[in-house]
């Protein structure tokens, strides 16, 4: 099965981590809406939420807020949006199972809508990412 | 503190509910982005999820997508997003935690874009809720 975020996690493709544990894992996106934009995963394939349980799923967010703590401090957020996507009609891209961490801005966008992806170096990635790492404190799910 | 979820929680405010127990309650959004929108919250007042816990935070987001499920079932929706705004600068209105679970529909927008938002009868909102009550398993958090 060729699945994109399968492949980051068995470490044939490349990513730029800011987190890892036995069950997740989490990186940045690299078209990211806003920097410091987010990905964290199960590693279990998992297509939509709906194939976790919910001690799992619970787990998957309560890592991503935790996360999303780290990623606002670095990027110096004024906010930010959990968002996790089921299914190609609710805009799901990669039928892998993650939560967005998007950090966002004031007046970074019309109201009510997202701001446009961009593309990022792998600089401008590692460079966050790093930052990201030094915020992020120990924890056990 | 006139907090508009606050009063709903402790009824002085009617909602059209769908679940509560101890520390959460979930009731139908009254401007829904498509029938079935419904939000999740902690009974406690916490502004944002930098408030909670790690594991509040779990919970809130176990029971969603425990919720989820009855949603999608009752509304016969093609995929869902859970999203979790926090901040003005996310596009959070109400400052009281809140997951919103909202079914999709193929088609239901144009491509990256939110459905416009509707204003629900009463009557919609409590035929959906009665449906998706039908559907919600037992659980224990």
């Amino acid at each position: 099965m060729d699945c994109v975020f399968c492949s980051i996690i068995s470490k044939k493709s490349q990513a730029v981590h800011i987190f890892e544990n036995e069950e997740f894992i989490a990186f940045m996106d690299k078209f990211p809406i806003n920097p410091g934009h987010t990905l964290v995963l199960p590693k279990k394939h998992c297509q939509t939420i709906v194939d976790m349980s919910i001690e799992e799923t619970g787990k998957l967010f309560g890592l991503s807020s935790h996360l999303a703590k780290a990623v606002i401090k670095a990027v110096n957020a004024d906010g930010f949006t959990l968002g996790q996507n089921n299914g190609e009609a609710a805009n799901q891209i990669v039928p892998h199972v993650h939560v967005h961490i998007v950090p966002r801005f004031s007046n970074d966008s019309e109201v009510g809508r997202w701001p446009s992806r961009k593309t990022a170096s792998i600089k401008d990635l590692n460079d966050i990412a790093a930052k990201i790492r030094k915020y992020v404190e120990p924890i056990s799910l």
